[in-house]
């Protein structure tokens, strides 16, 4: 008898090689689950995350499953990952979900944000968090741009897989652009049904550039039509970028 | 010619063997910026901090000062600062003072926070600088016992240095105890005109039994009279405590 346990998860990524398992390496956030997990049970297991963060990426609401003997409590698989789990990631709820739920194929929506500091001020408190431009950004180019963004979009020119075969059409429901709570933090905050690999540091680092005058807000839509890596801005860093939350539709929970 | 230059500092003390300086470790706060100041004036410098902070504790705002070659503006001895030093480390301010002033003799008052995670919830991203005590406190009993220990008392009882020759007698203005303002977070706020070796981490220890329950809050005042360590209880780990501000006679500075 087996069943199906949903996993949320918060991560500091910094000292990750990311969140999917590679070969041996164990400095991944699904190897150090999986290692968890095999001592629980006797036996190997997979974790399947809800899709794959970069390395140094953080995840305050990571979504993972995992099919597990049937004998521990979901409460006791919690228990037993935040004590052998090293202290950069933990567990924050374990639940019973149906046999059919799948973090990455039933998820429907997804958030992340992105943090920037721009006033050139360090702070030792947050600096794994964000990502220190320390220059002003224009705040209303930034949201005009993200506006053109929102929407259904083929987002190949935002994609960090060049050699990508399926379809790049994801759909953005909407990006803010918000400043502080602290003086000079800027967040972005995007929500949509799907991301590309690498494709909110891709859409983050062409914000900045029209936040920086790099680049006019309206060049956004000649972006998306280019289908082209290329005639998009540079990936921000991996320190600024955290997975919020992933949402599923109830039914299929 | 020499300028003495007052420095407010932020730093993450999670690896440092505290404040002070010692023969010739390298891992203190101090011992760091006097070996990035004496690369800068190409001879040793001494750094003065206002008071030291045990291993492990954090600031939001230490004051230091240090007597350096005319020539040097307080900006570009911040940026110098800020350039070299480890990033958990930072230079928030750099100003020029009066000659006389010095960061703990001019000081007139003090405030410390110590954060307290009551839920049991993991959280990685303040895991750093909150005490993850895991357990429900009854504010209202440590609200009282904290009253008690307002005021000018000779605090010996909460002395780590039982050694100590100089008067043990100090001020507290306030104690405040408040949740929030995430769940679970419990947060005391100490303000004094000055606290002797340990003196917060042992209140914050002795505060904690009594929102346990396992000190009744009417027992502070038989601590204080007893003059005597064992009185009190337990030091509270250093990873929840926080030199948050110095403030000085404006005349003095």
């Amino acid at each position: 008898m087996e069943q199906n346990i949903k996993l949320t998860l918060q991560y500091e990524g910094t000292r990750y090689n990311g969140w999917q398992k590679q070969g041996n390496t164990a400095d991944t956030i699904q190897g150090k689950l999986e290692a968890v997990l095999e001592r629980m049970c006797g036996r190997p297991v997979e974790v399947h995350g809800s899709g794959r963060t970069d390395a140094g990426v953080h995840a305050a609401g990571q979504v993972a499953n995992v099919h597990l003997p049937a004998g521990w409590t979901p409460e006791e698989v919690k228990d037993y990952l935040n004590r052998y789990l090293p202290d950069d990631i933990a567990v924050l709820r374990a639940e019973l979900a149906a046999d059919k739920f799948h973090s990455r194929l039933s998820a429907v929506k997804k958030c992340y944000k992105y943090r920037i500091e721009t006033s050139g001020k360090r702070d030792v408190f947050s600096r794994r968090l964000v990502y220190e431009l320390g220059r002003p950004l224009d705040i209303e180019a930034m949201r005009k741009a993200a506006g053109l963004l929102t929407g259904t979009h083929d987002f190949k020119s935002f994609c960090g897989n060049r050699k990508m075969k399926k379809s790049s059409v994801r759909t953005i429901y909407s990006i803010q652009v918000q400043q502080g709570p602290e003086d000079g933090l800027v967040t972005l905050t995007f929500e949509g049904n799907g991301f590309l690999q690498n494709m909110v540091r891709i859409l983050t680092g062409t914000l900045i550039q029209a936040g920086i005058g790099e680049r006019n807000w309206q060049s956004m839509n000649g972006i998306l039509e280019a289908k082209d890596r290329q005639a998009a801005g540079p990936m921000a860093p991996a320190e600024g970028l955290c997975l919020e939350w992933v949402s599923y539709d109830e039914r299929e929970e």
